[in-house]
């Protein structure tokens, strides 16, 4: 028998490892039955936390950092990636504004502002990026991009012309909007935006209602940040010519979708698409006997864009086998054979307290690995 | 490709599931993906708990319950079992003497006595049975096996010819054994005597130092004890001509290996080779593809006897491919290969308190038994 292909294409297991460790230990239980196999790491993301770092370990690029303005204003040292390729960037809003950067008590969505994000998008602006890759999940902020849209140059002022203060709370009394001072280059630049949501700005399925009680908004914030929105949203149609209110995905992020739509050239898309092509993933699958995924938790949620949905989706397309391994196996699984998971195993040795299994992340997954293919060798 | 056969040998699952209920729950998962396959259910046991109702299920026998004293002379329900060819008995010298019938205040190898062992004996005689299979693991007692044969007759007296009463403490003051009235149909009937220790009855290897601390002990009992067996086998050898006191297995149970050597037709035999044998494992096996066997835990020690271990050995002499589960993979688990061990595969699938991991067994054996049909499949 000619010696196998593995190709491993696992998410991060969150708090555990991250998805090129994933690849290292799924290698190091594999190579004890199959030494001589060829192994093709792709570490993989959904386009949420870890898509930066999968995309840069995928193609050889590198993680910088940068000081920005955290979501209230603070200093905090944000991280994005230059990919392989050099003109490509990759960016997590969370970076800069995400809901992790604020202490509980302090998280208050009337005045987080996405502007650190912004200085992000203008780093890699500098830097002659082409293409920004943009991953907008776990958002600290409710400011409709606004944030993001100032420190790219736009300008937000009340009706005695002055600037208004950051975060969601002063858009009620946004008059006009100065987009003159926009950095020119944002028009030379495709932004791809990572989305899965497809809440539109505004109402019962906005950015607020759904999303601001994670931020720390009270019912009361609620409905006033869902009131700034919708006037945002009607002083830009009426002044930029812009009707993004009603948009898919415009809610995303506290309305950062929207911003993204409004003052950059913005396309939203899956965040698994994203990875699965910046990945090259479908090309990479051709050689393979055995796709190897997983995630931290696979359930019946993972049909819903996570990374071993895609990679059984893309590698069934080409005829190849599935193989998936979680640190949690929730309900419902048995729901994703039918979409080109094969088999699903658990890497947990035993009853054991959470943080021990987080630790033991990598022995698992290569004991696992190990007697999959022990199990391979057997079957052949 | 013709249908194939699956031999299903776990051990039960501590706690959660009897070892049948383990053979039904790998059915089901295997069923999933080989329906019209053959599956040969073996529920094993390795001579420890389990150990009358694996026999039973297996040759399709009957458990029966008895009244006897317990460990105190408290009356206790017993259990033991008849097998399916209707002339040879299982017993569990726990069901009746164990430490699981003594609260852990009362715990007290001074007083505690085998009499109720030698009452399941004893009905077993009365019914006819030539054969008898009995577990010792899991003692109460460190009384040399005296209680057991009081109960079949025989009578324990001090230099003043009175009876002593039950328990390890009165030995010291042993004078005379008499052997007299003990039950005749004894000589008739083969005891089988499952042990895995090759403790003597004495000394700092012996009965009362290595096992009389995990039944309330203190120092000084130990010693106490250890001098009272002492003493015991001195009377013994000198009344009955019997020398067991440095024979391997003498001390087990506190000491009722010996006794039984003293006043029963006993053989010491590894517990798991006996239930391989009552069980007609290796002949059930010559049909099989695939072995799948398992056990609660599975570690380094598995290789001490456990059932795994001997259902792998069986199945490797064979040439059979084996296949195990486990609740809880411990160290060590990659000696397990060349003992005949293929796979094996944890069934836990996710952090979760032990308490729903036991009530989830069943459940959770499936799922990891139809994912390991699915690979075999894949690999087919």
């Amino acid at each position: 028998m000619r010696e196998r292909t593995f190709v491993l294409a696992p998410d991060s297991f969150k708090e555990s490892m991250t998805a090129k460790e994933v690849c290292t230990a799924m290698e190091a239980g594999l190579r004890k039955i199959y030494p001589e196999a060829t192994y093709i790491h792709i570490p993989m993301a959904d386009g949420g936390e870890g898509t930066v770092q999968s995309l840069v370990d995928a193609s050889g690029g590198e993680i910088h950092d940068l000081e920005v303005a955290g979501p209230l204003g603070q200093p905090v040292m944000a991280q994005f990636g230059i990919l392989g390729d050099g003109r490509t960037a990759a960016i997590e809003m969370a970076s800069a504004s995400g809901i992790q950067r604020v202490d509980k008590a302090e998280r208050n969505p009337l005045i987080t502002t996405t502007y650190g994000t912004g200085e992000l998008i203008l780093e890699c602006l500098n830097r002659g990026i082409r293409k920004i890759i943009i991953g907008i999940g776990g958002s600290a902020t409710n400011d409709g991009g606004a944030g993001m849209a100032e420190a790219l140059g736009a300008r937000f002022m009340d009706d005695a012309g002055d600037l208004l203060p950051r975060g969601g709370a002063s858009l009620g009394r946004l008059a006009s909007v100065d987009v003159s001072g926009l950095d020119e280059r944002l028009q030379q630049v495709q932004l791809i935006v990572a989305c899965d949501v497809t809440n539109p700005l505004c109402g019962e399925q906005g950015a607020s209602a759904v999303f601001g009680p994670q931020k720390g908004a009270t019912p009361g914030m609620v409905q006033q940040l869902d009131a700034n929105l919708a006037h945002y949203a009607a002083v830009v149609k009426q002044q930029l010519h812009k009707d993004v209110r009603d948009l898919p995905g415009a809610g995303a992020a506290g309305g950062l979708g929207a911003g993204l739509m409004i003052f950059t050239q913005a396309t939203l898309q899956k965040g698994i698409e994203i990875v699965i092509e910046y990945t090259e993933l479908q090309q990479k699958l051709e050689q393979a006997d055995f796709v190897f995924t997983g995630e931290g938790g696979i359930d019946f949620q993972t049909k819903f864009g996570k990374t071993p949905y895609g990679v059984a989706r893309t590698a069934k397309a080409s005829g190849k086998k599935v193989i998936a391994l979680a640190g949690y196996i929730g309900e419902g699984i048995e729901t994703l054979y039918a979409e080109g998971i094969d088999a699903v195993f658990g890497i947990v040795p035993g009853a054991s307290s959470l943080e021990k299994l987080l630790a033991d992340g990598p022995a698992n997954v290569e004991r696992t690995c190990e007697n999959i293919a022990r199990l391979l060798k057997l079957a052949e």
